[in-house]
């Protein structure tokens, strides 16, 4: 891939020596700054702007390692042909015309795609805006020339972005209003070749790129996407569009886009550590801040002190910590003491840290050197937040000096600027020099801190070290039961096959006439629960099947007689303890297109449908990430013991999922688990009712 | 008040000719705009770039109704005095020193005070920045007159502010940014004796100002507040700060204000139409586009057209506005057909509607035309958001057309921009003057949008028409239990009293004897519950005090024994009928410092843990109001009836939350009621438990 990044030479197929084509465009972005050779190729001219001009691709001389294509789609085989063979090893096509377009369009792509196939040649798009790179100096694109009129930003953001005409504004907001710096911006088009997974692990390994935005419609290969980020020590930001319905049918007809689950794919991109954005601007503020601080490393500590000009934004500043999660910081005594050498004898001394009288009495100078350094000394501090109102009084800040002082205490600073437009840009372009993270809205300025303060280390991947099953007669068993079944299974044979997977069941039993559910039903103790099993019938309650609170042997006996009349004396029935707990769980497997198996976990009942809380993560996990993924669940208070309830056993739950995940793992014939209720009963969940679903192998 | 905004002439009582000092900064800033006369008074210059200025205010002139103090606090109160003899109405003190500062400061404004009460003069501040009135053209202030260096932006959004450096910082940004235009600006610092309803009243009067956005720490006089939203055709939105635990901890150190109850005011505001902000800038952009929609209504039509020229951005579009309860429109077949007219023959016609390849095949202004003709045609859709990429390909859009075809239309139009710095800004202005709302960032515009859209009629206020008693003697029966009481009432008590007032109880009686309760216990039919009540004990439960599920005759008796053991033969003993259903609500009355009685509503049991689901608003209420406010409870669905329970009877609650409004409004002794639970049974609310606090009237 190195050649798209770092070509020595560029043949730029489709050149033109008319200035308000793409073809001159992409000439003019070379010449701006690649410093290898460009070979524009038109049998039109013999020379355009100095540069000598060729008939085809097969004239031009050595060294050219890339060729940027932008003619009709129709001749884009034939010349992409004729690069390979002239030994070119990568193709930028930026023509349109292909799959995004017409059925004519889509035979093209499939041309192409089997040319790069045969040949070798790595296709970039088509359909796409191709690269900038300001770091390099390299815009390999027919972009409009304005986009660096004054410059490219340069920072250490990257970014990989689906949609051409998004990644133009992006490139022309960014470059002009010089907030955020960029390493490299690519556009990949229609991904024929080249997708978000290649440009991912190219910009992982880039020396320039310190952070990674992208945004996406769909991650097709979504294992291999998990697997980089997991590797990747670079913070990576992820924008997804079409998670609602009708974004997603708007994505649908937008890049043939599969948007899937929505909660599928999240859980995914939080169990590698993938920050997600919602809007364009926020993934452009959130990649900048987590750049500028890729290593931040607090741990539980996320205590911020704010310092002021106004009493009325440090308490909105307060709410907005709290919000995050953060924490507004107890200053310690040696902070208080300093901050009294400077604030009016009437003042108490707090955080948020309200400087203006401070100023008043003592000069801007003064109150900030002096207030600036107890916070970044104080032991209770990890993180700082400023304001700033530039144009207004004592709004001179001396930024260079705060960036060195944050440096040197190793603390975060973060900072708020609101005042004059022209004063504010200059100190904002100031700012991203000193990898300073400033933000016009106060809000997205704590939102963005507490994304930082909130990465946490992944657990390590790798086997849970756990045995699916106890013993070799326990696996044959459990080998031969999921050989023999097929369709959904019923929830006895399910649960005996999570039985043998040491996954806890409730105590049950199929009884066989009255007399047996009469001696059982003594045996377990009061209540037990009756259900009657028909083959493949997933409604039991509805049809009547399913009997609780039976509170003797004699109902008991009388239920099955019941039951065994509903049911015409077919199917079996069931007679199971019943068992009581809070909270009631849910956890399963479903097998998702972009991600592969996935476990699931969350609540159950009533909550479950108020509050649609579960999460999932791609199996297999070991115990450490299973016990992430249940502190991923948004209602911890009921897990942490509530009413007099013991608090859940984690590592309970924890192994569960973990057996959950082995076993889809394991047996590629399981299409789905769902096991609902799963039960906390004295801090154990048990497995109450469950259902395995086998993929049909007729079909 | 007239005379703060209108003066005839503005006597400035410490006017300085330093052209560094506050003093002159009021001076300069007068003579801007101002057109009445203007009167400097200091006795060490005879004039102050060429007005006469005068020793002392005795000596100024007719006309002159408004003076500016700004000389040192302990000088105040003899000035203030000075103007009061003068005949002059208003005094806007701007010097700080004051209750805000130290002991000797709050003493100085206790005295003003008195001067005011004494002498009728009004006092605005003191420690404030005055007014700022764009349409005047008039700065009452000592801000720094670079504020309006380049014009004041002029529009009709009207703040109120109480922090003096935030509404320096907010008129610095808005002034020079350009994107919102100001009616008046008005900081009221430490509210002596005009505060924020004084205003606010004023500028719901106010000709000029179509929207009013208000930073406030607290909202002392909570009622007159809420009758001023109430009775005001202009859309009012409300930044609070202080809800977190440590934003109102620095809420009380700044302002010294009480935060207080959050959830109580939320529910009062949101009670007469006020719109809640979270943050400085997001409140300036609620404000501009209420103000340029005052009275949009679309009632249950929110159907967003999205315009665009990047799919992504549509895709993204689509995902905001299902998340903030707008609907994609499904675009009518006239627009559909319409739109075939110019889209290629391969792409299918969608909303959101991607105009790029129209406008490739038939230029900007053609495929512009016909796509925003036909969507503000099409009856499917009620509100337009478009995208621009300015500085991009085919970014120029004839806004005045488009704000033109939308008038035309009745149709809300909304625009999203990206792109050049400058260019932007351009846009932005334009923007503004045509009052066109456009914002920067995506989530924000469709965040607005529907601001617009979700404002909806507020319920008739007024008597509920509901009679509290039924007859005379149940009237006197209420009077006598209320007056007799103290301290909490027992459940019993407690459920009495609300049935007197016809609100549903469970069915129960004091019962003194096991064969009482044996022999009642079989009339209200099993299960039964027994409860032992003892004169001031709350925490029934922990001492074994509450035995459900008695499920016969003879365990009532032996259980009526154990009570009766257990609390030594004292109190006495209520036997209940058991009732089961779903969901559990609570509701009940507290007084509030700020906004009085108010009554709330919410969900028991565990859903009130885990959800915080309640609502509050002030008492008393009507049928409507009390509707209105079960409608704001987040988990509608559980109300609507829910895994086969009954929906839950509206009017049934609703006649029930009005009661206890109306209970605790005539009588003042009533200091909480407390409903819980409030167990809906086939779709009926029925009181289970409850507790009635009396004010302790001998404290």
């Amino acid at each position: 891939m190195e050649f798209f990044f770092n070509p020595q030479g560029i043949a730029v197929i489709g050149a033109s020596a008319n200035p308000v084509k793409g073809g001159y465009f992409i000439l003019k972005n070379l010449m701006k700054g690649f410093k290898g050779s460009i070979y524009p190729v038109n049998p039109a001219y013999p020379e355009i702007d100095g540069l000598p001009c060729y008939p085809s691709v097969t004239d031009v001389p050595d060294p050219v390692d890339l060729t940027i294509i932008f003619v009709p789609a129709p001749q884009v085989p034939r010349v992409l042909r004729e690069c390979a063979e002239r030994g070119i090893k990568g193709a930028m096509i930026q023509s349109g015309g292909f799959a995004e377009s017409s059925v004519e369009g889509r035979q093209l792509q499939d041309q192409i795609i089997e040319i790069s196939r045969e040949t070798g040649i790595r296709i970039w798009g088509p359909n796409c805006m191709g690269l900038v790179d300001a770091v390099h100096d390299y815009v390999f694109s027919f972009v409009l020339p304005a986009i660096w009129e004054k410059g490219l930003t340069t920072g250490n953001v990257s970014l990989i972005v689906q949609s051409g005409m998004l990644s133009a504004g992006f490139l022309i907001d960014i470059m002009s209003n010089g907030i955020m710096g960029i390493s490299k911006v690519c556009s990949i088009g229609n991904k024929a070749d080249v997708n978000e997974c290649d440009i991912l692990e190219c910009l992982i390994d880039d020396s320039d790129t310190g952070a990674i935005g992208l945004y996406l419609e769909s991650i097709p290969d979504g294992r291999r996407f998990m697997d980089l980020c997991r590797s990747s020590q670079k913070p990576i930001v992820v924008l997804r569009g079409g998670k609602s319905q009708k974004g997603a049918e708007a994505a649908r007809s937008h890049t043939a886009s599969l948007a899937g689950n929505w909660a599928v794919i999240s859980g995914a991109l939080a169990q590698v550590g993938v920050i997600e954005a919602f809007d364009f601007k926020q993934m452009m503020d959130l990649c900048r801040s987590v750049a500028d601080y890729p290593a931040f490393q607090v741990k539980d500590n996320r205590r911020v002190a704010v310092l002021t000009m106004s009493g009325a934004a440090g308490i909105v500043s307060a709410d907005f910590i709290e919000q995050h999660g953060l924490s507004v910081a107890d200053l310690s005594k040696s902070t208080v003491d300093a901050l009294k050498q400077i604030y009016p004898p009437w003042m108490p001394v707090a955080n948020p840290v309200d400087l203006w009288p401070a100023v008043e009495l003592h000069g801007r100078k003064k109150a900030y050197n002096l207030a600036f350094q107890a916070v970044f000394n104080d032991p209770n501090v990890d993180a700082v937040l400023f304001h700033s109102f530039v144009g207004g009084p004592a709004s001179r800040i001396d930024m260079s000096n705060l960036v060195e002082m944050a440096k040197q205490s190793g603390k975060l600073l973060f900072g708020w600027l609101m005042g004059k437009r022209t004063e504010a840009h200059k100190f904002q372009m100031k700012a991203r020099e000193l990898r300073l993270p400033v933000f016009g809205e106060l809000y997205r300025a704590v939102e963005c801190m507490a994304a930082v303060l909130s990465r946490e280390e992944l657990p390590e991947p790798g086997s849970s070290g756990i045995f699916l099953t106890e013993t070799t007669s326990d696996k044959t068993r459990l080998e031969k039961m999921l050989t023999d079944a097929t369709g959904s299974l019923d929830e006895y044979k399910s649960k005996q096959i999570l039985s043998l997977c040491k996954i806890p069941v409730v105590e049950e039993k199929i009884v066989s006439s009255a007399s047996e559910a009469l001696e059982i039903a003594d045996r377990f103790g009061f209540p037990v629960v009756l259900k009657g099993l028909l083959p493949g019938e997933i409604h039991k309650t509805d049809l009547g099947l399913v009997r609780t609170g039976i509170s003797s042997a004699e109902e008991a006996a009388g239920v099955f007689n019941e039951l065994h009349n509903i049911m015409s004396y077919n199917g079996s029935i069931l007679l199971q303890k019943q068992i009581q707990g809070d909270p009631e769980l849910i956890a399963g497997l479903i097998r998702d297109p972009q991600f592969g198996p996935c476990v699931m976990c969350g609540f159950g009942g009533i909550l479950a449908e108020v509050m649609a809380d579960s999460v999932f993560a791609a199996a297999p996990l070991n115990i450490s990430e299973a016990r992430a993924l249940i502190g991923r669940l948004k209602t911890q208070k009921l897990l942490n013991g509530f009413r007099g309830f013991t608090a859940l056993d984690r590592n309970a739950l924890a192994d569960i999922l973990v057996r959950v995940g082995d076993l889809a793992v394991a047996f590629d014939q399981i299409k789905e688990i769902d096991i609902n209720p799963l039960i906390v009963c004295q801090g154990k969940p048990v497995a109450v009712d469950a259902t395995i679903i086998i993929k049909n192998t007729m079909a």
